[in-house]
């Protein structure tokens, strides 16, 4: 039987959400709780890896059991194991050939700013503090040239360069909330710190240090300069994983 | 210089809000913080005790300071001092007789519940989790109920028993956002535990272990049954200090 789950994490505490020996992450702690829950070891396959600090409020992981078991049954057993910044929101069977990470045809990140003066005890470690003021306008006109197919060579961190840097972006939007910035991103994949340094750009756009026409360029030379800066880790949320039934956001109970 | 101080934090960490020998408190941490930046002691007024695990998203101290300083420059200072659960957010210099108590007018608590099946590692410690089926409507028609001038003894706590138990609430609603409910609630003071056994007793209304008129007969009697259960603290959140002036709110940079 085939299950996936759907979890949400703080990432403040973790060194990132992939397996590594002798650091705490995110999938060594569920790794733990659901040996602790089945009494034997099935190795686990992950949406995405999200590095030290990044948040989840929508993370995918599946993995086979036999004998069947309970899918509710599950998380109860799974969040009682789990630390309290790492929690199972549902989960569900799937078909056999399914796979957390190859199966996913999309993901959205969203990248929380406070771009007020004095960040709230609620928000700390959960936001990027950006005090200055920025031009929504012009944000918002500069992540549409985001949207497409393009070679984001630009926008990838050094350590994720690899053969193939063609993603599609479909989504790339400014929603501000008083105080807050919003930065939704929603593409087919995301290269390493693409969201992070689109933000980071962004947002140098916001305030002017950049011209609006900086991605288009950017996107054309897949040159990176120190203006394109990546934005910290603490501001990202992987928001939402899309696959064929659908976002599994709608998979929480 | 009398300044008043508008910050928020989050009460899982600490014993409360009052100062305390031999244990961490909010205020034990204000002080410590404030002494570090003025180099001298000064007496702190608050605007009212939270207990241990409560939140506060707007909470109110007053102080006075001579010299002279600059408020906004106090705040960066005091950010700088405290923990990362502990925010300061606006500060404003006040008339020499202002008390971050005695001049408030009024107070409002917001208690969260997350009436879903599986609580969120966002809300973990930041909710009480309630995942029993309710009716909203007779929630908010007991809510009603509430608000008036009365004799509140049936819902204090043992120990907080005083001479005057009559207050008026002001505003008493329940507004849902999906799996979330909150129960709003303004007043010119509130007793001790006031808030949380208002919401045991509405939610088991809202059950309907309770009938809707159950809280006008116990405004009434001043009698309080085990059904009127004292929700849990991490849930509460006070939200908002009124004074002459306006809500402190709006003194958030």
């Amino acid at each position: 039987m085939n299950i996936l789950t759907v979890i949400s994490y703080l990432g403040t505490a973790y060194h990132g959400s992939q397996i590594q020996k002798n650091a705490n992450t995110i999938q060594n702690e569920f790794q733990k709780a659901l040996y602790s829950v089945l009494g034997y070891e099935t190795p686990i396959k992950a949406c995405s890896r999200t590095d030290t600090g990044v948040h989840a409020s929508c993370f995918c992981i599946s993995f086979t059991v036999d004998p069947p078991i309970d899918p509710d049954g599950l998380c109860y057993a799974l969040n009682n194991e789990l630390p309290g910044d790492i929690r199972v929101e549902g989960s569900r069977v799937v078909d056999d050939d399914f796979h957390a990470r190859y199966s996913a045809v999309g993901k959205r990140y969203v990248y929380r700013v406070f771009n007020g003066r004095f960040v709230s005890a609620q928000d700390n470690g959960r936001v990027y503090h950006f005090p200055y003021s920025v031009d929504d306008g012009k944000m918002t006109a500069a992540a549409e040239t985001l949207v497409g197919t393009h070679d984001f060579s630009a926008f990838c961190g050094k350590k994720g360069i690899q053969e193939d840097m063609v993603r599609t972006v479909k989504r790339a939007e400014i929603v501000r909330d008083g105080k807050y910035l919003n930065l939704i991103f929603e593409a087919d994949g995301f290269l390493y710190n693409m969201v992070r340094i689109m933000t980071g750009t962004l947002l140098n756009i916001g305030t002017g240090k950049l011209p609006v026409s900086h991605i288009e360029d950017a996107l054309r030379t897949g040159e990176r300069d120190r203006l394109m800066f990546t934005a910290p880790a603490e501001g990202l949320w992987l928001d939402g994983v899309i696959y064929g039934f659908g976002d599994a956001n709608s998979f929480k109970r």
